[in-house]
């Protein structure tokens, strides 16, 4: 028993997650590019290899480098163009296909000043998620930014890249997909008026429920390769495709209260939650029956608090270790900084 | 300016805040053992040596080790003892004066039966606070520890420790008195029942704000060291003893909504936020005027996106960097993994 909090990853459903998306884009037929800011590792990247992929996306220039230096050499990016670190654009541009987003000309033209290489650049269109992009509707200022590409030396149009992040708030595969389909609509007229360019869509919520991905050419969802959580919330998965889980000490039991104090606290889970009914659960114990009364229900900076109902508290020993469904995978990865499989191996991550 | 989102610290904020604690201290007559969770850096330790500091206080196995291989050979470790990791606590009580904290009887008996080195013991009491230890108030619970250790072959009883975490609820240097100082007075009658045993107490908001411990001999605050946003709001500090600061890349402005992103996100800051008001903040831009509807108000892992009012909008610009405070300094240095200063110099922290 492990007596420090640790990551396991099960890459058997690693493998499915991975065969089951690559089928989907196979059967759907879209360019599957996936989204390497979940895992983070060279070795579950590889994973990727054994279904044709090539082009993949990440979150960060530090996440390009790290797998540039795997050997992948079709990256995006996924994030808007940083006009101050244009040196490392270039440098990453002189040794593979780099593409990354962009929302308004003056950022073309201030990339376009600086670069020495060849850069794609997505324009980033906001499917009324409200985070980053040029709302979907909005084509006078999408066909602007994409005159300025297209008169750049150094930049050329990748096409569009579309999150449609607010998939996060359903609670069911039909509301999963109707927050889709109201995008992907939307981005229907945008490729009438924009026919060559391809359209880049794909969360995991969307990517693991839809059936017809309408307009889009390409899908770059992340999370599905571990899913968690919260995702069995949003309806993406069944509890048995999480493919990581934390294995944490059992440190105390409050019998008046029914809590059990674990060893596992934000700097392990990360401090992501998500509602579920009444509660706000930072962490779904792996017991025998899941069960919404048993939840972690609070988090300090070592410490995690599992609130249970009669039978989890009976069940759960001080001493041993218990077995924890993390909310947000790719936060909790991003914290713990290595992967254990239960045969003894250890997988990189980019931060270990 | 820094291309990356970066965690700055200000050493001679840090200094004088260590320096009005250590004083605060030995006006009020009690025992500084400070809590390095917050800056997990050897570097920052060491700025305590010039306080008289020798006992320290950390939250973690791995933070001892770190600790004691920079000097420090009296050190709590302030979680419940975990007694899936006895070989470690043997380890490091081989080499300095270990403490640690203990609940249940049970607990003792499974760790003396393990133990080959004295361990100090720590009786956890809990202030009403709800997260761990003993009722305050459960005398006979309390005493059957106390026996129990006594009559342990390799452990002796250090003391009660007593983390009152539910100051952080307070908004006023008057709130935060009130809940310490109705924690300090049960502890007061525990004092009368155990007179010969050290009370260790002290959350930063209580050690900041009080101005007599009552029956405490002992403090042990951390946050301190940095201050950070949640501080102020909760009557700790003002916003000139915060001691860190994140600098982000400016990356868009979108008018429409007020909004900025900037690159800082959930795997920089953390996902620690504080209700100010009607809202709910991840950061705080340090603009000329601090204001409370400029703040971070949405994180995802590498976005964030701050509400800006008309005239921070303005001040903010694409391709330029952005100054802010975290919410819980804590979580950001151990995310950020290490520390640079105005003058270029870049600190160690345990995770880097």
């Amino acid at each position: 028993m492990q007596p420090f909090p640790t990551l396991f990853v099960d890459l058997e459903t690693v493998h499915s997650n991975i065969a089951q998306m690559a089928s989907r884009a196979n059967e759907l037929s879209v360019e599957f590019r996936p989204h390497f800011k979940t895992h983070q590792s060279k070795a579950i990247g590889r994973m990727f290899r054994d279904f044709e992929v090539s082009g993949i996306t990440v979150s960060s220039i530090k996440m390009a480098k790290y797998f540039l230096n795997d050997g992948w050499d079709d990256i995006t990016i996924a994030f808007p163009a940083n006009v101050l670190a244009v040196n490392h654009y270039n440098d990453l541009a002189a040794k593979c296909s780099l593409k990354t987003l962009v929302i308004s000309k003056e950022v073309v033209q201030k990339l376009d000043r600086e670069l020495s290489r060849e850069l794609g650049l997505y324009i980033e269109i906001d499917p009324d998620y409200g985070r980053s992009g040029i709302s979907i509707s909005d084509f006078d200022t999408i066909e602007s930014v994409l005159n300025t590409i297209n008169e750049s030396t150094h930049c050329y149009p990748a096409g569009f890249y579309c999150h449609a992040g607010h998939t996060y708030q359903a609670r069911s595969k039909a509301e999963v997909t109707a927050i889709a389909t109201k995008a992907l609509d939307k981005l229907s007229l945008l490729k009438e008026r924009f026919p060559d360019l391809p359209i880049c869509f794909g969360d995991t919520p969307s990517c693991s429920v839809l059936n017809d991905f309408g307009p889009a050419d390409q899908i770059s969802p992340g999370n599905f390769v571990f899913y968690d959580w919260m995702q069995v919330q949003i309806g993406s998965c069944s509890p048995n495709e999480i493919a990581v889980y934390m294995e944490c000490p059992v440190i105390e039991k409050f019998e008046d209260r029914k809590q059990v104090l674990i060893h596992g606290g934000a700097v392990h889970f990360s401090k992501d939650s998500v509602q579920i009914g009444n509660y706000e659960s930072f962490g779904e114990p792996m017991l025998k029956h899941l069960s919404s009364d048993t939840y972690i229900k609070r988090l300090s900076q070592e410490h995690g608090i599992i609130q249970c109902n009669q039978e989890a508290f009976d069940s759960i020993n001080v001493g041993e270790t218990i077995k924890i469904f993390p909310i947000h995978s790719c936060l909790t990865a991003d914290l713990m900084r290595k992967y254990h499989t239960s045969n003894g191996q250890v997988l990189d991550h980019m931060n270990g």
